[in-house]
């Protein structure tokens, strides 16, 4: 990772860490789990979507954005508040049953199962005052504010993660096909991901069509990025991730490599790699949006 | 209940069907579980609040306000769709473990623990679109369909539902004074419950007095609704509510009767009732808001 992306990386934690002391004053019990959750270490890959897409789309410093913790960070947590609801509930004894996460026990092992549910569910209504509230700091629009909690939210929703986690789940241990598959990597993955780009192009008030491109960058690097996932646990690489490895084989899941077999499932994540790349390149400021992108992809190899 | 009242919860339930056949178009398998809980009969008095909260604040029809099924009705779904949800976590296994709901088995019997917690999850997206669609087709400006959102997703989160059920939980089996329970009552139920309030007087455009009326009013009557709900669950009227009856003290929940006794209990809920209705007094509208106000504190007896 070069500097300017850990510079980056820092900005984000730094925001996070400041935001949600700020946030949770006052929220009783709930703020020690919240924050055990999402200050945990984490790669901030769609933080930094968001920020690198803004950047590709042309964003300019304005109000809010200054050097270090600014408001344009506070609208890149949203997805990554998300993103831990999703990681604590997928943990959870009735989903995969995971004790362990980013290297340290999972939520429901640390405070309960309860706790767990309940620490989860408030990440949601924690993202989107997250994006008003930077947003009304950048002084943008209240349409484009409206805008960029639809594509935050449309992508957590039935339609997206959560409509994509269930259909994995109902996929365990069935036989599925390509077709099936592709809609469980974008339901559960891929929106979301896709959203973090699309809200970054959103955001530097961008003409539609970079937001067009934006989005389809991070739909197909959304793609590559849960096929790389699937096949780094079955290679067995995940252990560095600080999960357990073989887990999909073991809840007999629908991944690539069972789907696609691996040398099949790592020509895919190449081509969609390949893709995404591909649609940003008429992009002028998009350099650091694609050092990001094979970041995503050449994770842990 | 008169004839106004049925024909509006009536109305509200023709447009959640409505509404969610439309939007559940392509969502794949949670849309059954997704139906299963949210058109199971209900009192629907948060939407009924939200609709007397926009009359009594001086609502007038415009676009999407007319006979029938109208976009005013649909913002009204949202709180609905966010109580939905927290019945569906509330009755988990790892929750209240409650197997019936509305005199029907509850969602995670029904479609399993995993699916519940999807079904759940995928619900506060849902309201967000439901109140984001119906406030452009009523044509209000951005600022307050933001604002509506905003509302709506602080009563929910951590400062509000999320927080107060998390507080309810670490009260089981101790001993907690009527500040704790105070503080219980708020989050858990009255901020939902002024919110639709609130959200009225917002969506009728109404001065910030009348708005502030409105949202005293909700958590007067949310306070006294939880206070209710707590006294029938002891008199054993609950059984008559769907759901088994003592199972407050079974838990050994924080509840008004264990709190302050049944009768004290009943005392502070006819005084919350009466400080609710002063509130309103002044606004010219009301009269359908304080019918609203007294079924939801004379149910059931």
């Amino acid at each position: 990772m070069t500097r300017g992306l850990s510079e980056m990386r820092a900005a984000i934690d730094a925001e996070l860490e400041g935001w949600l002391s700020e946030t949770l004053r006052g929220a009783g019990p709930i703020a020690e789990s919240i924050r055990y959750a999402v200050l945990a270490k984490g790669k901030r890959i769609r933080p930094l979507l968001f920020l690198g897409s803004w950047e590709a789309a042309g964003g300019v410093a304005g109000p809010g954005v200054r050097n270090g913790a600014c408001a344009l960070h506070r609208v890149a947590l949203g997805p990554e508040l998300v993103h831990t609801y999703s990681l604590i509930h997928d943990d959870l004894p009735c989903m995969d049953d995971d004790d362990l996460r980013r290297g340290r026990p999972t939520v429901h092992v640390r405070y309960g199962e309860r706790a767990a549910v309940m620490t989860g569910a408030a990440l949601l209504p924690l993202a989107i005052r997250a994006v008003v509230g930077g947003a009304a700091d950048l002084k943008l629009p209240d349409r484009v504010a409206s805008r960029l909690v639809g594509v935050l939210t449309a992508a957590a929703g039935s339609d997206g993660m959560v409509g994509g986690q269930l259909l994995d789940l109902l996929a365990e241990k069935e036989s599925v096909g390509f077709n099936t598959l592709a809609r469980i990597h974008l339901g559960k993955t891929a929106r979301l991901i896709a959203a973090c780009c699309t809200m970054g192009g959103v955001a530097a008030r961008a003409p539609e069509q970079t937001v067009g491109r934006l989005t389809r960058f991070g739909i197909a690097i959304g793609l590559a990025f849960q096929t790389v996932d699937d096949i780094l646990d079955v290679t067995g690489f995940s252990t560095r991730m600080g999960k357990i490895g073989g887990r999909d084989e073991a809840l007999g899941k629908a991944t690539a490599p069972s789907v696609l077999g691996l040398d099949e499932a790592r020509a895919r994540a190449e081509e969609l790699g390949r893709e995404a790349l591909g649609e940003v390149s008429p992009l002028a400021g998009a350099d650091r949006l694609r050092e990001i992108g094979r970041l995503v992809l050449e994770r842990d190899r």
